[in-house]
């Protein structure tokens, strides 16, 4: 489905799902709200839904959206940029951090090339919608064009739709691409109007040297940006094709009306591109962790979103999603099978 | 087995099996550190099982210890006493939070009466290891003496080896007793040495005069201590049986060497009597969630513990260590099943 019926298709949580969630969940044979956000979350899955109680997501599926990045060449990383083809044949191998804790929460994965530099090979999970190998440099123009963002983000919505259609009851963002955080963290800082220096963060690991390179890298993508871009001039200039595909995935579930767990800062940088282009996308978010990368941490605050885990997990993959997918079970699993006061025969105080 | 047998069997963590497991860590295909606290504890986890990698715990089960309290007496809680009895009665119906929370991660629910005040009927969960039909009130006395705080610890340190023995893998407390939090504060005061007013907090959700009259009933309580009273002392002055008894299972855990996850300030309350009585009980011990309750909180500091959960949860009855369970499986598979970058041909940098 295109970007714009797919934004005309997004409708608000139902208010009446909600309230009759609430009221279940003092009817429930536990003190009124002794399992804290598990409650909240639980009554936004029921405005979801449309129903009280919600379904329990059971067939989650976790879509990796593996780019490669033209800044690359700046220096920002110290992993060589093969590691995104090498990391992909582990995803469909199923040998990354990301499978073993999918296949612990019974959990798809497919993995989404939307622009990966080198070749992969044919393989069922794979879905090869190359936008181009790889982003331009936002070091020094624009990363993308209008069209190839707008390709990325329709690639996200079809990936959603198509999980959603085959089974997926819930959807977890996954992404894999070497210097991919730098441009998630000039995403966070133009959707947010945060400084640069406060959402540039060490990704997988990189000294200070490195750091002011890629702090700098980002300033100057950011400083470029006019006052008057849109979601999707933004995510052109300073974005990646994962990043835009993930926000388009955001909207797929969003429309589709079932929870999208973010992983982190790669996700919540889509995220925020997602909620800048509907007024409706924060309700269909479940934050999975808070990312000790910092533009993560600012993503979520701007989003209003509350994570569910907090480990110091700096991984992506999917990997903080797929964690955290339990928790999101739980939540309507309450709902659905905690006996009431009257039912259980338990005197309420 | 006995209480002075269980302390004389109880070891260190292996350190052999703890240095495999992070050499192990580094070799996996993952940045170093990106899956933050989830990396020591799968270290943990081998050092525990003495191997690596450490068997991923796939049978868990919950022992709810049930106990009422005298302390009840001084209106420290807006619950009816009676509730107890129903809530036993609901966890072996199925229909409680725990109940929910551990079908959804695969726990067998076991529940231990060690002093709850009404008769309970039969049931094939139910142990029944009535110590005495409640303690007596902490406020103007010994809640126990010290052979019902022992025969108590004995209890718990049977459930454990008996749950082990029969297959489980992973230990979780789990506790129900109106009122008991009020001892629990008390514990953490004393074995923390930390003012009552910092520990004691609203339970199930109590008003600010009731809160005023718990605080002074735990002061006064602790106020009695003799400096030279013992662990057993302190369990028996101011504790209550399902505290002695979940003081205990993490002691039967320490010596089956499987890892015993902390629900919340009833469980913390009695891990810290646990690891006075022996110092080697805090490598066994994962702490669940940070519960709500300030004396939670700070029995966590003291052990040195770190909660992987942190969702404001203040419910009890092991609903905390069940939803945290599936994070301590995902900890140990890392080092089991993830590939490392020699045999997926990935790059490291």
């Amino acid at each position: 489905m295109d970007l714009t019926s797919t934004l005309a298709g997004i409708r608000p949580l139902d208010a009446d799902a909600m309230a009759a969630a609430r009221a279940r969940q003092a009817s429930l044979t536990k003190p009124p709200g002794s399992l804290g956000e598990l409650e909240e979350l639980g009554v936004r899955l029921a405005g979801l839904a449309g129903q009280c109680p919600p379904p329990v997501p059971e067939h989650p599926a976790v879509a990796v959206f593996a780019g490669d990045h033209g800044v690359y060449a700046q220096g920002v990383t110290p992993w060589p940029q093969e590691v995104t083809v090498q990391m992909v044949a582990n995803f469909l191998a199923g040998g990354a951090v990301i499978n073993v804790f999918a296949r612990q929460t019974g959990a798809d994965v497919v993995v989404v090339d939307v622009g990966v530099a080198g070749d992969l090979a044919p393989h069922p999970a794979l879905r090869p919608h190359k936008v181009r190998r790889g982003t331009r440099d936002l070091a020094v123009g624009a990363a993308l064009t209008r069209d190839e963002a707008v390709t990325a983000i329709e690639i996200g919505i079809a990936t959603a739709i198509e999980l959603v259609d085959a089974g997926a009851d819930c959807l977890l963002t996954g992404d894999m691409g070497i210097a991919n955080t730098t441009p998630a963290a000039a995403l966070v800082a133009a959707f947010t109007r945060t400084a640069p220096a406060q959402v540039t963060g060490r990704g997988t690991g990189i000294d200070d040297e490195t750091l002011a390179r890629k702090t700098a890298v980002v300033e100057a993508a950011v400083g470029r940006l006019r006052p008057a871009a849109d979601p999707v001039d933004i995510l052109a200039e300073v974005g990646g094709l994962e990043h835009a595909a993930l926000a388009g995935f955001v909207l797929g579930g969003a429309l589709r009306r079932v929870p999208v767990i973010l992983d982190g800062v790669i996700a919540g940088s889509g995220a925020l591109a997602a909620a800048a282009l509907h007024a409706d996308v924060a309700g269909v978010l479940v934050a999975g962790h808070r990312s000790a990368e910092p533009g993560g941490r600012v993503a979520l605050e701007h989003l209003g979103l509350s994570p569910l885990l907090d480990l110091g997990l700096r991984l992506g993959e999917g990997s903080g999603a797929a964690l955290a997918q339990p928790l999101v079970a739980a939540a309507a699993r309450v709902l659905r099978d905690v006996a009431t006061f009257d039912s259980a025969g338990v005197a309420n105080k």
